[in-house]
């Protein structure tokens, strides 16, 4: 996966979630940290929380005292794939080349650490809210956070991607679907970093176009990898939207075309991130090119 | 349900519960509203609104200002609830008197709708954090409720509930689950208000007492409702936690003592109360006395 840069900052998130979920007052506790880290650290490639800890170290701002908002942006991704893998969901066996959670410790233990980690991430934003109370930005940093991981955000889009299934939509729908279920939390992973930088409103809005751009081609990459990609090297099962009629770019665009269109979101994110000036956004050059050449 | 104070308490709290989940931007959000809005606009109790209200009210703080807080604490309760009654969970058709959420939308629905509400409760608090800013004691209070409501909190007792299920457990299993499950929301509810309206941290402490003292008869007093009660004045199955092999205060101590004991919390949160001096604690006399006497 990716280059050096890409590696070390992965590892260092990795260290910093393995703090959270480990004091427990009995047993249950003990077994439901268990739970939850199967999940969490479940060797994720940890795209957001690497993109907003990337995003502040191009910015200048101080990385290893905004890891835990890095974290909690990884514990709501985390959350959002144990719940989609659920029966009444995706209903997935494997996540990440593992058994899902639900196939390991039963619904019922899913459900409540998706609910768990969920929870976890804002006590988490609260906490360093409390400690840094002084520092609008960092609010604002949250607000959007919560927002684009909520019902106008990730979980709209999830909403209208479950809800489609084995119907045809209209391009507005599809774009919707795109945008929120996926794009919105990566956007916030990366315009959070430029708040928590205190970047002007200008650099936000730049900030936020390439971010949006990334979170897009991301998708119609997953889409086209989902029909052409090796289950062993993506880790997940392939093939597996069309057996669940669900509503891809691929489906009304064709793969020729999805690759071509993720690689101009992917052209259009470069010259946004170049307005922004004053900053070396060679990582995310890097990260570009890596994107437009992942045929599997 | 209890006298005129609450009723108006209970009202206000409705109104503006509505106002949350009314924008969308296409069909599928619209619709989105309307399952979200069945579980929330259910006709519920409003405990821990009514609470949190009725203590700001009482320490003479700012009302309407705050109704944005009591809000959210009722989404955190309610999300709760949807996910209890699935499937994999509690497995309750019922809930209010009414078709639980999943019956009539489905899991996959329902699952989201409780992941909305969650995400929403906390989007409030960051919201009103970042309108007021300079306020630390409201941040302590956004912290509590998120602290409370998680894996060391309300969703930690759930584990340990399902967990258990169909065996014996210890005592402090006992007073572990009863802790958490129940009582911590409610604590949050009535302590957040008490931040809200800058109270000392020799009053917090007091009011932190009495209120764990009536969460946690409020779930004794739930218990044994569910061996005497009458389901069409409950408005949800009876006889529910013993079917489901619940680990109960009545299971280990039988109704009369569960009753006794249930009393003497509420005994207690008196007393804790009128430590608390120059505030009038009428409202909470009142339901203290309700609480007694509410057999069924």
């Amino acid at each position: 996966m990716m280059n050096k840069a890409y590696t070390e900052a992965q590892m260092k998130i990795n260290e910093y979630l393995q703090s959270y979920f480990i004091h427990y007052e009995n047993k249950y506790e003990k077994k439901f940290n268990e739970i939850i880290n199967y999940s969490l650290m479940n060797g994720g490639k940890r795209l957001r929380p690497v993109l907003f800890y990337k995003t502040v170290e191009i910015l200048k701002g101080d990385v290893e005292k905004n890891l835990d908002l890095a974290c909690s942006i990884e514990m709501i991704h985390t959350y959002s794939l144990i719940h989609d893998d659920l029966p009444a969901m995706d209903d997935d066996d494997y996540r990440r080349g593992k058994l899902s959670s639900h196939k390991v410790y039963g619904e019922a233990m899913a459900i409540l650490s998706g609910d768990a980690l969920l929870n976890k991430a804002y006590e988490i934003l609260f906490n360093k809210i409390f400690e840094h109370s002084d520092d609008h930005d960092l609010i604002k940093a949250c607000r959007l956070i919560a927002d684009f991981a909520g019902n106008h955000g990730m979980i709209g889009g999830q909403v209208v991607d479950i809800e489609t299934e084995y119907s045809d939509i209209s391009n507005d729908d599809l774009h919707y679907i795109i945008e929120n279920k996926t794009a919105k939390l990566i956007i916030a992973s990366i315009v959070s970093a430029g708040h928590v930088c205190h970047m002007s409103d200008e650099y936000i809005e730049l900030l936020k176009k390439a971010a949006y751009h990334i979170g897009y081609s991301f998708q119609l990459i997953d889409d086209y990898l989902d029909v052409v990609g090796d289950s062993k090297i993506i880790g997940k099962s392939t093939g597996k939207d069309n057996a669940l009629g669900k509503n891809t770019y691929v489906k009304y665009n064709g793969i020729e075309k999805t690759k071509k269109d993720a690689y101009e979101h992917l052209e259009n994110a470069k010259n946004y991130l170049f307005l922004i000036k004053g900053y070396e956004w060679k990582f995310f050059i890097d990260l570009i090119e890596y994107l437009k050449n992942r045929e599997k």
